[in-house]
């Protein structure tokens, strides 16, 4: 899917905002929800989900724009003093050819480790208990304003 | 530098912001300056910097933030109209091992076309003059709300 298209309501993370599959949660409010990606390019590699449906950034309304990076900043912020990386990647894919696999708009908030390198999105699922053991450490950590 | 340390007003973005050093400039108002990536990854490939001193994300303020997101969504939708993209990444990197080699803060739009690689960061840099004619069609199609 390119930059062009509609909307498609079952959409893996639509079926997520509405409770109809399951996920690994880290926060979630009025205006996200976050949760951690089954296939991490890194280990705490969280997805921050705006509940506004667009499909990417371009979409996005400006009130969910600024609502969605808010809340990245809080749980950057969170996985830093949670996992101590050495550097953290903040990254959004509009359309196929960009990296989307999901059409849904969703923040990527990946920690770095020097010397190591990324796992290819994809490239495994993870340990479901690491998940959730890494999940609660984060949620542990975010401060609300 | 990792995640850690003090804002270096020497940064080369920093003189850029304060007219010490040139740009190839796409957008500029009292928040941000967006300027062409001087060592593209892709044809299009602009950076839209806060004027905030902030060297990453996390340590931006709310409303900078906040600010600068709707700025990178005004750009991105015209880099969308001027160069028809397959796909548009966003990302921003915090810390030197997650990518970071200018450290106040800044986001990158990165145009994407179906089956054409990325350049490393720094592979080479680009001809000035197709950089001027970029930067002119993307300022083109920026819309002011």
């Amino acid at each position: 899917m390119s930059l062009e298209g509609q909307y498609d309501t079952e959409n893996i993370f639509a079926k997520i905002l509405r409770g109809d599959m399951p996920c690994v949660k880290v926060y979630e409010d009025e205006q996200v929800l976050a949760f951690m990606d089954i296939f991490p390019q890194a280990p705490g590699h969280v997805l921050v989900v705006p509940r506004e449906p667009a499909r990417n950034l371009l979409e996005m309304t400006d009130g969910a724009l600024q609502g969605a990076m808010l809340r990245v900043k809080w749980i950057s912020k969170a996985v830093k003093k949670a996992l101590a990386p050495d550097g953290i990647v903040m990254t959004q894919f509009s359309g196929a050819p960009a990296g989307q696999t999901v059409f849904h708009v969703h923040f990527h908030i990946i920690p770095r480790r020097e010397g190591e390198t990324l796992s290819g999105h994809g490239s495994g699922q993870a340990d479901m208990d690491e998940l959730k053991n890494l999940a609660g450490k984060i949620a542990a950590e975010i401060e609300l304003p």
